[in-house]
């Protein structure tokens, strides 16, 4: 039982992640590259996903955090803020990229609803195909409970992006280590 | 560039999944149906995915905690703490697992070194086979740097996981959202 | 000089805690008593004030969560939501204040300025006379910065509630430590 | 009750703040405005007084993290690691402050136990004289349960120090306010 879940659960992620457009991962890394702070928001498990891809930008060497960190700067022009919602609709979510948006930031936004509110709010949008809190949809199920497949997708597209990141910068596995907190 | 990578990436993923023991999977999934109150930690990267694991535990009608939450009551017989570390060094995290055994608790350690300090802990042990922070070996190596494809592996594993708990307790997707918060 | 100004901060706060109606904390208290579930919700360091609570309340036996908590329930009749906020205008604490009124369960306002957006979602409302992040009017000032004095007031409210639900509940501190975690 | 508990509180505070040496706490200022980073750690409720501090020292413009930040660096030579424990036993905290300490950092540590583990980290030491988990003594006890005691003095001296610092670097409430987060 478990193998088969498995191979069901990283066939529904790969497929999840084929469907993306390279050209839109592109933008959202040239948009980091160009940040001079970016901040990544998600609410629940989708904001554990994003706390550990503002990690991961740290150990990347760009000035990186999660909305709830202790010493976010305010941010204006010349910051990205990325919002990852599945339905796009998740109120608090919302309000941060508002918010940011409001302040003058570039917003990305990934989400499996291009067209809901937090999709509008886009200067980067990024779909993942994937089922929302809403229910399947004809062309969009999953055995996995919830936002489950669309945490995964954008748990793994982050971590793809860290290796173009890395790849772009030219930054070796020592490199991220070198940045890695000396405390745990 | 992107398909490219991702394929890699999520191939990794497979690889080490595939090459977990399903019994070790079935010991754990029954320690966690036979706790009064389930405890899940790890640092870092890999304790985001044991507080996600915490949140959908409680999603499935589980007295559960990650190490984190505000009310965590004292464990001792009965209870189950579960352990991630890939090195299954850290120091955090050993002490954890360590008072948790000390007071009686059961210890579940999931790791890539099973003859570490935390896997000398552990009742059911769980080896995911990847590097660890002490770098790659002659059959373990990564394109993906520092301990990513544990934490990856980690996350998919507890969600299929799920899956499983949800067949064994004859749950639905619906009976999920019947027990998720409704504050956000 | 640090002498003097404990000093000044200490009677700061003593005469913010002396202006609270007695009434008022006892409506709290015995909302907290006959609520199934309660969650205390803030943004910043109010939200931190606000997480020291839910564990105290853990500890008194009470089932408690802060809103970042990994398994809270869905609220609703016969559950207390608590939500703090010095200038009752914070948008991610409105959210959850009207989620929780929209869901149900009944609402304590804990704030600055009663006649705010989240002061009108209150079924017990408790004042604290200090000044918001829209600065300091005539009879309301501080030589603290921003809602420092607020969070502090809101912090030792909080604590006195304790006192008086062990009192309440006739418990002793051993009660309490007998409920604490015995992991770190 | 409400009254008399209130005021029997604030004295405890009160009492516990006039006996901390001023020379300790000028010390402490000119160690965090001489460091590079500032890294502030204790656990459980103590640990939120620590995050509030981080939060108010990067208000104050200084580079500063709560232990559980997202992309805390590697501290060494030059900064300071901050660790907070009323027992000075704790463990997870006295392993925080013990690499630290190797990593080369200085370690301030403030607790109510002084010739505890934690204390013998110190290169800068602050007592403050309340009962620590280990229960009250002769002269050290209070009406509150648990650490209470310990984590409102030690909120209250953060506080005082902002005020302290805030003079020494002649900046106002409007420039903390500056390099307050716009996102909530």
């Amino acid at each position: 039982m478990y193998h088969h879940l498995k191979d069901t659960v990283t066939s529904e992620i790969s497929l999840v992640l084929d469907a993306v457009e390279e050209e839109r991962i592109r933008q959202l890394m040239q948009s980091i590259l160009s940040a001079r702070t970016v901040v990544v928001h998600g609410a629940g498990r989708v904001g554990l996903a994003c706390k550990a891809f503002s990690m991961r930008l740290g150990h990347l060497g760009r000035t990186a955090y999660a909305a709830s960190d202790s010493t976010v700067p305010p941010v204006g022009t010349g910051d990205l803020v990325i919002v990852a919602s599945s339905s796009g609709e998740t109120q608090t979510s919302f309000d941060v990229g508002y918010l940011a948006k409001k302040n003058g930031a570039k917003i990305a936004v990934i989400t499996a609803a291009t067209h809901s509110r937090i999709g509008g709010l886009a200067d980067v949008l990024i779909e993942l195909k994937t089922q929302t809190k809403f229910g399947p949809t004809e062309d969009r199920a999953s055995i996995q409970p919830m936002a489950t497949l669309f945490e995964q997708s954008l748990q793994i597209l982050f971590d793809v992006l860290v290796l173009m990141l890395m790849s772009e910068t030219r930054q070796s596995h020592a490199d991220l280590w070198s940045r890695h907190s000396n405390l745990d």
